[in-house]
């Protein structure tokens, strides 16, 4: 048997784990300055609380979780053999009234028609007194995202929480997505929510950490805002129902086809010349954050969703720019649309410069987490942090600082059972000083012992021979610059280890 | 729709998470200062990959994944139909030579026999032809510990891996096992192992690994230890084919059933008076580490096994012992078995003394990691420790520190727009000197404000009103102490919150 992993998913040795955990502790450490709190949700959800939540693409992603063992056992041939035969003898009924009635579940399985077959199977799923087959059928799934667990924790925790409530997630999600360069089925999100407030205040605190993570992280961003409100006052202008879906859509596709393509699109979906025109004019709107908001003014005129949009937009502008006491690092960007999810104010996008590569950042304000699960009224603003395409954007442009290292600081040489106790307990002092160190796991040649400190990237490494036992001093050489010093035994500690 | 999660889970809140990380830091610690390096694996592996290597039971536990969608959709149930058809087909051509064949797979699905049912499900499973139906049944499972994926990546990256290869790996588990106090479904395990050495200078390193978490986390633990190889020693002198499985099981049992009902136990086995008195004088072994060696080697004899194990127990406490320059906090404890697993050498378990749990901490030495995935000759050692135990430990025995806290340190008031952006600006200030901080989100009453501190355990607040604005100061509160003092807002960085 040839070991192999799932397609799609990743083994992380130590160097790319160290330099993982660079990151997430980078947007952790800003995340807790910013007082916002942990929460870890299990990888597995009950199936109820994933479906219907992502759309029907959404739902085909997730991946379920059968209950334990196989699931198709004789348990589950005979609730389906039980259940097509009452099926069957439901139609048989029938044939009292209607005696020419062809029963479609035919006293034979693979005489039903494909059409029957399908009602059965929904049936069977949806069929609650078939106990025994559900239990051998999924009733849970792996996560999809942060967002719901985080909405379903809430609803589950309402009485105890106290809002407004900050929390930070960093978990893996799973998607049973086609696998392709940069898109895997297991990858983490880092997502931070703030709930129960409606203030502007979150989003500048949002914008804020936006710019402090990248600037810690030593990436150049550009950080992208705009407001659903415009979008939907401009949706308004059109008068047609669908218009924000068919617009937003359209819109979000601007970056990948191009103007005229986009054009196409919206009188294909039945939007007038004009109307066309005057989105046209929208995506055209440049200058700087001020211009632009001049303009949409103009653009959007007495429309109140508009102007609410309008408004919020600049507050946040505003408010960065009066506390940074600096033209604000935020981009007005009127053609960003993040998709069909649920945002309904302010939405967020992050993208590196230097390099070609989505975005590296979302998020946006939304009125309604947890309404799904019947807790209403609790509006919030998220973000969330793309990983592995920070990963990658570092990895490009050699942004890892050069000093992480993993390994082990010093190596003690093996040369010997009596030499290996004198080696051990310096190596223990050293290490309850906090400095790593190994001792050769046997007797062996020095050039053994070498080789593997090389491989292993130590630095150092300490050899204690018959010599060293009598004068109680001790080797250290630096096998990166090849310098050597004899110590006293007991001046290990006080050694510089760098 | 009530929010809930699935039985045996859990969410992690901040103030568990903060303890958990705890422990999880001081062992990732430890491990790394004696040269581990960190290794993560994907939740989910290949099916083929977690089969048959956990025994039958180990089997049922697991998790399946299925690939994606519906799995008992209309493709589903048309490969079953073809499938039973071809069946009734083939039962139907031998009734050529048997006229009076009862043919099990009747014109009628609910005619089979549930012993054909099982036939039939077995083979549908197994059935690679069947790809129409194979694609709807799980080909992936939810790791169930971190032994076998280990293995699976030691064998997958075999050539570029330089041995001895030593890596730890704290990631959860699944198991289908039913929930109960202390049982999950979902939980941590935190393994650490050394690979592709014999030599017991790695059992000296865990043996000191768990002294120094343990130490590190103040729990008093009594650390245990024997060899499988005199358990293999006492299985020889009873000449019995499975000896060594019936006295381990048995001997695990000693714990919850005593010493006579394991007697009974073995006399099941039909293991001999003689026999039975040889090891009952092997559980009865006691005295100090020395006595119970000279005691042991009595016992055994000459049998070759066990004069290795007994000298590989010796090695071990010997070599502890003169590196400490004290007696070995090690026990030998004969009746050690730890169950039915891989151990061939040395085995470990940590409990914690005043207070009743099983055993925090296990481990082992073992001659064949990846042998299963034909990469042979690679032994090794490893431990792992028990993290949800430790956390009910540390709790029942109050040992976390009391100065763990997770809280933001400095609230500052919001007074209106203005006072806001005066504050915001002296916030970022101590954000960027690493303080934590928030600014309530919303014009309030100082009342409300101070009770948001108060839920959320923050202890400084931080209020600047008209008045401070003109002085350009701030007052700074302890609401814990109730001292208040008013700087100058310049003077903001050098305050100092404790």
């Amino acid at each position: 048997m040839k070991p192999s992993i799932p397609q799609g998913t990743r083994d992380f040795n130590a160097e790319t784990l160290l330099k993982r955990n660079y990151i997430f502790q980078t947007i952790k450490n800003v995340f807790e300055l910013y007082g916002f709190q942990p929460l870890e949700t299990p990888a597995m959800e009950n199936l109820e609380t994933l479906l219907g939540k992502y759309g029907d693409e959404g739902d085909k992603l997730i991946y379920r979780v059968l209950e334990s063992g196989n699931p198709f056992g004789v348990d589950f041939f005979k609730s389906l053999s039980e259940y097509l035969k009452s099926r069957y003898e439901f139609y048989e009924t029938l044939k009292d009234q209607n005696p020419n009635l062809d029963n479609p579940f035919k006293n034979s399985l693979w005489n039903i028609s494909p059409e029957y077959l399908t009602i059965a199977s929904k049936e069977l799923i949806q069929n609650a007194s078939l106990s025994k087959l559900k239990s051998g059928v999924s009733e849970k799934a792996l996560r999809y995202d942060l967002t719901i667990p985080f909405a379903r924790y809430v609803a589950m925790n309402y009485g105890q929480l106290s809002f407004p409530f900050k929390r930070y997630q960093i978990q893996p999600v799973w998607r049973a997505d086609r696998p392709q360069k940069g898109r895997y089925r297991e990858f983490y999100q880092c997502d931070a929510d703030i709930v129960g407030s409606n203030s502007l205040l979150n989003e500048v605190e949002f914008a804020n950490i936006y710019i402090d993570v990248f600037k810690k992280l030593n990436i150049d961003i550009e950080l992208k805002i705009n407001n659903r409100k415009i979008l939907t006052a401009l949706a308004e202008t059109v008068h047609k129902h669908d218009a924000v879906t068919d617009i937003t859509i359209a819109i979000d596709k601007l970056d990948k086809i191009g103007l005229e393509k986009v054009k196409l699109e919206l009188a294909d979906k039945n939007l007038s010349e004009n109307n066309i025109a005057v989105i046209e004019k929208y995506l055209l709107i440049d200058g700087d954050n001020q211009t632009k908001i001049n303009k949409i003014k103009e653009l959007l005129g007495n429309n109140e969703t508009g102007k609410k949009g309008s408004e919020e937009l600049e507050y946040i502008l505003n408010f960065t720019s009066d506390i940074r006491h600096q033209t604000s690092n935020i981009t007005i960007d009127f053609t960003l649309a993040r998709g069909l999810n649920y945002y309904t104010g302010t939405i967020f996008e992050v993208k590196a410069k230097n390099v070609q590569i989505g975005s590296i950042g979302g998020g946006g304000r939304y009125d309604d987490l947890t309404g799904l699960f019947d807790v209403p009224n609790v509006p919030g603003v998220g973000i969330s942090f793309g990983v592995d395409r920070i990963y990658d954007v570092m990895q490009d442009l050699k942004l890892f600082p050069s000093n992480m290292n993993i390994s082990t600081q010093v190596l003690f040489f093996n040369l010997g059972e009596e030499e290996c106790k004198v080696a051990y307990n310096l190596m223990q002092q050293l290490r309850n000083n906090n400095i790593s160190c190994e001792i050769y796991h046997e007797k062996a040649k020095f050039d053994k012992q070498f080789k593997y400190a090389e491989r292993k990237n130590i630095i150092y490494t300490a050899i204690i021979g018959n010599n060293e036992i009598e004068s109680k001093t001790c080797i250290i050489k630096n096998i990166k610059t090849g310098v050597q010093n004899t110590i006293h035994q007991t001046e290990i500690l006080e050694y510089s280890f760098l």
